[in-house]
């Protein structure tokens, strides 16, 4: 079954060019002038348009169970939604329960994300340490397509991996070929934080942002670089969030050390007044960690994404409904914790960025795909429009617009943190894997379609 | 006339991957495995070898008029050094004389480049201001092919260009689309250092470095950088070679300012001892500006090209014979600026930095010619092996080595910084505009076979 | 005639503690516990209040020519508005039209400040270059106890200071023992900037702070310091307005530069948001260079003074009233530059400073007193309680308030950036030269009471 | 017994002035011209040379017991021996087992102390935690003059404090109004590099700076700087050996935050050429923690002296004799850590800081007595050469050499890090309590003569 693209404008991350994209079953056969399509391919016009390659969400959270339950999207919900946004992978995460054999979890996750519509590759994390962790760790590299390990600094007396745990995680995802990467919030101080207002009767969603300041996120950011520096390996840092952040990633990198950093729609988009808001479900929904910052940090972000200081885009998807988020009425530390967007990403980061004249579409297009494919191993494959690629694709219409609301998105939950926004910028196609899944606001995600993504390991480096 | 190179691993700043490279006339018409070639193509075996773009080289000086004689290499021995090293184009500099028409002096350059063996383009020196400048600054944008012009922030009562005219050039500039760059040293402190220097008695070449501390550098640097954020254009700078300078950029960069910098062969591989020998004929031969610096400025330089924060290799080939270097004999002032490299750049930037580890093939194809043509707009004519592209192509041989020496060199001088160096990683063959030009040792090069590179401007922004 | 200041607490830049203070003629003679005074002597009592030394403002233009008429604070009304806020010593400028005789500009100044109520020392700016500058330099640093030199690096096209004069001028402060100090902004990006706006017809006071970003005054402290260090000169940066600014300087600083920045109380408290203010008065009242700048600068200047790296609170007090303010009505650049505030700068400090425990009160008498006072070498004269010490001694009230208004304040002008800002610590007796001269809002400044205060050269440093 | 040291130049951290100093018993009673002595005053002649108060090395580890073994001084030689060096109090540490009872390892500190010649006071490391640590430490600040508590991040097993116990000691110290220190190493790293050395064989001394390299010592400085900062308290950062903590401290600073940072003679001298030396007692004699670094780090250490964002020097004077440190023969990490210097520190520092024009007089008072007095609240009691203090005072010969060596040394241990080293400027009498301790090389030293200094408590802020 063949399918052409006619009439846009290709992006890639190197460069912008007129040129047809046509592709036969899930690859990408051709991309050039005036391409002759077979008898019976389906065309899709996109003149006026860009073609650009499908999303990659390195963050996401489906199906992640909580407290018995789970969160809203599941994972056909979820990489659905995804499709609408135009983002065609998403990078989920397999969390394994201290104590819990490393593949038992991965076996669960991989269970519970057959029913994907879109692909999906996971990290896997290392919530604590023994010999077994070390050689299952092995063997998902060598045998299950994994290639990134994560570790949570933050969640005291929960899945917090200490120095020890780093250290000898880090080393080992080095000996693999796997890229490390962290959580990067310093669990002590915010316990002791947590503690002390609750302590003073401050119980509210106002308190979550208070419990967390920058100088919590950028000590544990500013600690994994010394690790990872010290170890030589690479290191990628999730949701940076505020400016300290940021900083100790730029220092990092203008001495030469490879650090990538990611930051997510939310914290591109939304600031911190979202926390004052009286109502317990509006600032409860926005409850996520870190939390949203004040709009000096936005900025700092955004001049990260221009300046190469960060370089992937994500949502950290977790959404849970009012219901769910309601466990922590009375005391903000059980809100769980988690907001949505796999659905919006793209289109936000588009009209802030792109529209703005803060990015270029080439530079969205590293943002968006083509950084993430090459991070975490999977380019050409992912993350550019040429012969030879998955034929993940979506064509952006930059005049199309939308405003975005939990009424009438396709992810669950109940509630979107850009309600209201209208945006400009959207996909009007996304074709996943050779066959169009959406179209001018009519998604045709298929449950199952998705298909697991191995990724590579790096060359190892031996410790002699 | 086709021409196939088989077997080799191709290089590009986002992959290396195994293709064979087929050019038909001065095109690469495909990249691909295991390529049919027509009957009679030239067949170049590279088989455990590299194929990366042909190296550009943006800051050379060939044929440069200076007191009343010209350098040592003119266009058609520099660009054919060049073609030796793996370079295939250069961008050399039109210097207008204070009071001298852009267009005059343009087409002098012109004329003196019709010589040149490999492609040639020129930015155009910005060293007076009137209107007619401001005119021709336009006529060189829009008729021939000019998008980046130059400014000497040093060389007081001669080319240096105060801030008045920076803020003119720049903002002229920006409306035409085209690119500022600048040489940046604070002229009057140079000036002042100089005549200190002399008025105690120190006037051999171990006064040069002296004269020219970092802190001229980066100052200059830091003022152009103002310069062009306040007036929201893009700056490229040239011979970055001190940290305080990288630390200027990369403080710009991760504040989001689109700033460009160039590090020389010479400043990532040569320290500033070189000043202290009692040679004279070989401290002189070293005298350049900015100077050679200390090993600490070396590592920064180097992590500035794996960080992000450098982006583009150079060479300032500019050579003078000891005999014109002896006019300085008493007064290092006196002395001409400028030291060879343009034949050994891609060697010695590979034997440093790739066998180092402290860049990966894609990195050096980066910094070696990805980088100058996005920067200068020529990409992706130049800068990419694939399809379409310029069939200007290198085969690496990393196993083969060279000992670098004058006695040995194609280029004119009779002197060479890198003199005594043994590199391993050089050049096996050198293909430009779908020719073999330089083939294990035997330099092909055909006068006049070089073509200027038109480069278009860039979206330019109005004032309004 | 004795005084003595009873049962208060000493206040000094190295620690505070109670004792009497007592005074004989014009200077200290004792501080200890429960003193003895002679019979007769004045009495003061202190107790529950601060006894510090009288302020130090070293930015102040009193009677300052301008278009044909003069500021509004002549030397007596300013000084005594001084006296009335607890400043007993003011540095103002002399400030010679190029091609005017240092000398003679200097002694029209001492003439203007023969009427002065409290005491003052000049400043004398370097605003053109020849031999006889050269020359009068040194008379007034060894004959006239002018011991700094000021360059203006904005106001293209009347004082601004070209990089050739900063270079010679710092050169010859360096053998002389005086310190250069540098209003800092770069002249030709505020002209350009200035015509820019006028031209798109954006001509009222809220184009100003336009006309100057903070990048335009980060430009210029980065070049002084520059040219400080490449000289090994020290430099004062006066009234650093921004982060950038500051950032500058820290990192001067941290490199081991000896460099001092001064804030301006206006700065410390004020945003920009008073020049969209549609009343032309109030917008162009608060018309000064650098302009007022928004919280986030603020915030930076106040962790500047805390962390040491601003060293003095200025005001750069200059007043004009509405009538001379309006000769910009149509043209902002044409609006006299000045505010006021030399009344109000210790109690808003200490107000803003104190109170809110961002720095200790022996802090704020280093920030008010002390550290201009070694700065410019008058230290142990002024900056100091202490035995030997001139008389000038503030005896504050921590608990005393006062709304600041142009309506009841002592300064001329008719106008108050920090007006209807109540402020809580003020001083309740200010006594100079060993005279009460203000206590608890009665004012008893005498004409020409004031003293110029010599300042002796620092060892110069010979240039061989 | 009065005793009066005529003719010198007064030397305090704000001004030096030339005066008399008066002592009678163990304190200055003034200071000033001519001054008259009491007859039988005992007179020092000061002519030429500087009078300064005597010095405070704010770390020392006098008679610290060690594997069943103790260091060669104990508080008798130890103090003495800073005596001969000028320096009169000495603050050295309580170093609890974990699990002991603070106030019993305090007793028994305070019992070997008893027989010190010179002053000493303690800081009181917390190794452990519990209800009882915490209660205890309340005792030692309310009942035993303790005002500072010590952390050490590094050795991991032993007396590592880990961030819970960071966290909850520094609140602990706020609220008692006490001052946290830190040794910044990151224990985890250590240990893991010192078992990768050991694995691969690496054994003998020059494994040491290796398995703590400057990233290991930063990323902790930023973490307890990054603990201080959100807990709001104060913080001291002991032996800060290298630019990357330096930064740390000095971006902290730049912030606004109160982070003091001091730096060892050794490390303002010594690089880390030592530990290549074959020889295994002079390698191993420079064994201490963190290591001596390379020389571009001692030149960052006087750039933060000088530029305020270092504020004391000391010694961690911890002396092992040749059989003590032989003991690592075989295993470097086996070598007991600690170096002397307690008697030569001043020296060092006048002649490497105040000769080659780095540091004033004053400032070298600031760094050797004025600042510690300072932040560890016995100023002016000590510190300052004022009437009131203690009178611990140093004479200085700026003219007088010594040539510093183990075998002339009054130091125990029979080895000096600065061995061979001939310094200019060197005190030529020591007053200690009012009584001459040390004159022209002849030691006075009476055991048991030292009091115990007692430190008050700052203000504590309650945590309401």
């Amino acid at each position: 079954m063949s399918l052409i693209i006619r009439g846009g404008t290709v992006v890639n991350a190197d460069r912008a060019f007129r040129a047809d994209v046509l592709c036969d079953g899930d690859r990408i056969v051709a991309v050039g002038d005036s391409l002759e399509a077979p008898a019976g391919a389906q065309v899709i016009d996109a003149s006026g348009q860009y073609v650009m390659p499908g999303g990659i969400d390195p963050h996401t959270h489906m199906n992640l169970p909580f407290m018995g339950t789970v969160t809203a999207d599941d994972f056909f919900t979820g990489t659905a939604a995804g499709l609408a946004g135009g983002t065609t992978t998403i990078i989920d995460f397999v969390i394994p329960n201290p104590q819990q054999p490393l593949l038992e979890a991965y076996h669960q996750w991989r269970g519970w994300a057959a029913k994907a519509a879109g692909d999906y590759t996971f990290h896997v994390a290392i919530t604590w340490w023994s010999d077994r962790v070390h050689e299952e760790m092995g063997v998902l590299v060598r045998d299950h397509g994994v290639n990134s390990f994560k570790h949570f600094m933050a969640y005291k007396n929960a899945i917090m991996a200490d120095d020890e745990t780093l250290v000898k995680s880090f080393r080992r995802s080095l000996e693999l070929g796997a890229i490390p990467t962290v959580h990067a919030e310093n669990g002590e101080l915010v316990y002791q934080l947590q503690r002390d207002l609750l302590a003073r009767g401050i119980t509210g969603p106002s308190a979550h942002p208070l419990s967390r300041p920058p100088a919590v996120e950028a000590e544990a950011a500013n600690r994994a670089i010394a690790i990872a520096g010290v170890l030589e390996t690479p290191l990628y840092i999730v949701h940076v969030s505020c400016k300290e952040s940021l900083d100790a990633i730029t220092r990092a990198r203008a001495a030469g050390q490879r650090v990538y950093g990611e930051a997510l729609a939310g914290h591109l988009i939304i600031d911190d007044s979202v926390y004052q808001n009286p109502d317990f479900d509006f600032a409860a929904g926005h409850v996520m960690s870190p939390p949203f910052r004040s709009k000096e940090h936005q900025r700092a972000l955004w001049q990260g994404l221009r300046g190469g200081n960060l370089h992937t885009t994500a949502t950290d998807h977790c959404t849970f409904c009012a219901e769910q988020k309601a466990a922590g009425r009375d005391d903000f530390t059980k809100i769980p914790n988690g907001c949505g967007g796999v659905e919006d990403r793209m289109a936000v980061i588009w009209d802030e960025g792109v529209n703005s004249g803060l990015l270029t579409p080439s530079e969205f297009v590293k943002v968006t795909s083509a950084n993430a494919a090459q991070i975490f191993n999977i380019y050409p494959r992912k993350g550019v429009v040429q012969a030879g690629a998955d034929a993940d694709v979506v064509v952006w219409d930059p005049a199309g617009t939308r405003t975005i609301s939990a009424k009438t998105q396709f992810a669950k939950g109940g509630f979107n943190v850009f309600e209201g926004r209208t945006v400009k910028g959207i996909p009007s196609t996304t074709v996943a894997a050779g066959k169009v899944v959406f179209h001018r606001g009519e998604l045709m995600a298929v449950e199952g379609a998705g298909r697991h993504v191995d990724r590579p390991a790096f060359k190892p480096v031996s410790a002699s």
